[in-house]
C-alpha cells in the first residue's frame, strides 16, 4: 500500500474543509514558494518538519509504540521466566500501561531496553517489518498503516510538489519508523530524524553488524527536537507542525528563524471520528503550546471542524 | 564561487587519467544505474558516501579544522591572560601542532572545546564563514575552498547527475565543514555528517538559541562513520570513498551490504602536486585499508597517476 503515492496534488487538501486553516497552509505555501512573492524561500531552504504522534496519526489509546513494546514484551516473556514475577515486566505482561507509567521513567526505560536493545539494526527492521505487517490498531481494528490522518499526507505530498523537503521529527524511536515511513508517509529513511539508542560497530561471523545497545543516545522531544533539528538537517526548518507540548520547542525554534516562516498544530477536538483531548490528557498534553499558538496567531487545526475526512478508510 | 556548478557532466571526470581508476567508477556507475543492468539500484537507494580531509581537499601539513584551531586561540588569546604561561595553550600560541599533539587526547580535547564551544550555532557559523573567506592555505597560498580536489568536484558531480544523493562523513565537526560545503563541494547541510558537540536549547534575550557545550557528544571517525550512517541517513550506502583508515570501517559496511556496491580509497601518492603518504604518516594513515583495499579488489585512486590535474586553479 502506499498511501503517500495515491493522493493527489492537483487539488491539494482535499480531505481539508474549505475553512481557515486550509487557507492558512494554502496562503503560507504561495507566499513562500512564488517567485515574484516578498517572502520566497529557494527551493534547497525549504524544509518542512512534522511530529509524528498525534500530528500524523492517533497517539490514544496509547502511543502506538507503546503498543508495539507490549507486545514484544509477551513475545519474549517465554525466554525470561524471571518476568513472571517482577516489576515491571509483571504489569507490561497484564497489558496495564498505566501501572507500567506509574513505575516511572525508569520502569519504561527498562522495558524499552528489554524490548528495542541487543539485536542488530537489520534484525530490528525486521521485527519492526513484521509487527507492523501484522499489528491492528486497537481501537479501529485495522493495520496500524491505514490508520493515519489523511489530511496530513496531502499536505505532505503538497509540500513535496511545492518543493519542500519533508521531515518526520518523532520522540519515537527512529528505527521504529524509518522502516514502514517511506511507503506510508513518502518519507525517506533520511528525512527521518527520532530518538536514538547507542550503536555499536561489531564483527558477527566476520560480517559487520551494528548492535543496538541498551543505552539512550539522545530523546527527540521538547528541547531535544531544535536539537536535532539542527544536528541532523543543519539549517532552520521553514515549516512546523506539531500537536503537543512536546513540540513547542521545535515551533519556537522555526518561527524565530528570519524570513517568512510557518506553524501549524493539529487540535485533537473530535471526539467521534478521532479523541478529543489537549490540557489534561496524559499522552500528547496540549496546553503551553495551546497558550503560545493562540498569543503568536499560529494556526491551530482543529480536526472536528477542518478536516472534511481523517482516515484514508473513510469513503 | 562555485566549483560545484562549473564542473560539466557532459564530460565526466574530465579531470581523470584514461586509467583503471576512472574505469571502474564509470564501470560501476554504469552497473548501478543502468536499468537493464543486473545490479540496477533504484534512485532513492542510491547513497555515495565521502570522507572529507584527504578525500576531498588536503589534510596535509594540517587538518584544515587544526589550523582553524590555532587560528582561533590566538584570537581569543587576548582575553584570557592565563593562557599564555599554561598548557596546551603556549603550543598552540606558539602554533607548535606537534607540541600539541604531544599533549594527547585530552590537550587537543581542551583547545577544541576552548575554540569551538561557548557561543550559538549561528555565531559559531559566522566565526567559520569569515575565517574561511579570509583564511590561506600555508602551502598554496590560496584561499582553502580552492585547494579540493577537482577529480573528486567532477565525481560528486557526477554521481548526483546520476541520481546519487551524496554525503560527506566526515570526521571533521559538522559545523566546520557545514557553512561552505554547498557553495564548494555542492552538498547541502543535511547531507553533511561530521563530530558533533552537544547543544543546549536555550532563551537569549527571549529569543531561542542553540548554545554549543564543551562535551562531544559523537566522533565521525573509524567505527564511529558506520554508526553516524546508521543514524543520520539509516540505509547503507551503494559506494564510499575514503582515503585512511579513519574510513575502514565506513567502506566495510559498505561493502558488507546486499547487492552490488562499489568502494575506493585515495591514495596519496603524489608528492610534487600533492603529498606522498601512507602508511607511515601521523595525518591520514592508510595501513591496515591499504590491505584490505588490495585483498578485497577495492579501488585505489592513485593521485599521480589517475589524476590529470588535482586542483581547479591548474589550468
Amino acid at each position: 500500500m502506499n498511501l503517500a503515492k495515491s493522493v493527489s496534488v492537483a487539488q491539494p487538501l482535499s480531505s481539508w474543509q474549505d475553512g481557515p486553516s486550509r487557507r492558512a497552509i494554502i496562503d503560507a505555501v504561495d507566499r513562500l514558494t512564488r517567485r515574484a512573492s516578498a517572502q520566497f524561500v529557494a527551493p534547497t531552504e525549504r524544509v518542512a518538519v512534522f511530529d509524528n504522534d498525534g500530528t500524523l496519526w492517533p497517539e490514544q489509546p496509547a502511543y502506538v509504540q507503546a503498543i508495539f513494546l507490549l507486545d514484544r514484551i509477551k513475545q519474549l516473556a517465554p525466554a525470561h521466566p524471571d518476568w513472571h514475577d517482577r516489576e515491571p515486566y509483571v504489569s507490561a505482561l497484564a497489558g496495564n500501561l498505566h501501572a507500567v507509567a506509574a513505575g516511572g521513567e525508569r520502569a519504561l526505560a527498562e522495558l524499552a531496553m528489554a524490548t528495542h536493545a541487543g539485536m542488530t539494526t537489520d534484525e530490528f527492521e525486521t521485527i519492526v517489518k513484521d509487527w507492523m505487517a501484522s499489528g491492528r490498531h486497537p481501537h479501529f481494528d485495522r493495520p496500524y498503516v491505514d490508520v493515519v490522518y489523511r489530511p496530513m499526507l496531502e499536505l505532505m505530498d503538497w509540500l513535496r510538489a511545492s518543493g519542500f523537503k519533508v521531515y518526520i521529527v518523532s520522540g519515537g524511536g527512529v528505527e521504529f519508523i524509518r522502516p514502514w515511513a517511506q511507503s506510508v508517509y513518502g518519507v525517506v529513511p533520511e528525512q527521518v530524524i527520532g530518538s536514538t539508542i547507542e550503536l555499536r560497530y561489531e564483527l558477527q561471523d566476520a560480517k559487520p553488524v551494528l548492535r543496538r545497545l541498551p543505552q539512550v543516545d539522545a530523546i527527540d522531544d521538547k528541547e531535544g527536537k531544535p536539537v536535532s533539528i539542527q544536528k541532523f538537517i543543519g539549517r532552520r526548518p521553514t515549516m512546523a507542525f506539531g500537536n503537543s507540548d512536546g513540540d513547542l520547542a521545535m515551533l519556537q525554534w522555526t518561527m524565530a528563524g528570519p524570513g517568512a516562516r510557518f506553524a501549524a498544530l493539529v487540535h485533537h477536538t473530535d471526539g467521534e471520528r478521532e479523541w478529543a483531548y489537549d490540557r489534561d490528557s496524559h499522552f500528547g498534553r496540549l496546553d503551553r503550546a495551546l497558550d503560545e499558538a493562540k498569543a503568536r496567531n499560529w494556526t491551530l487545526i482543529d480536526m472536528k471542524s477542518d478536516w472534511k475526512r481523517v482516515y484514508a478508510f473513510e469513503h
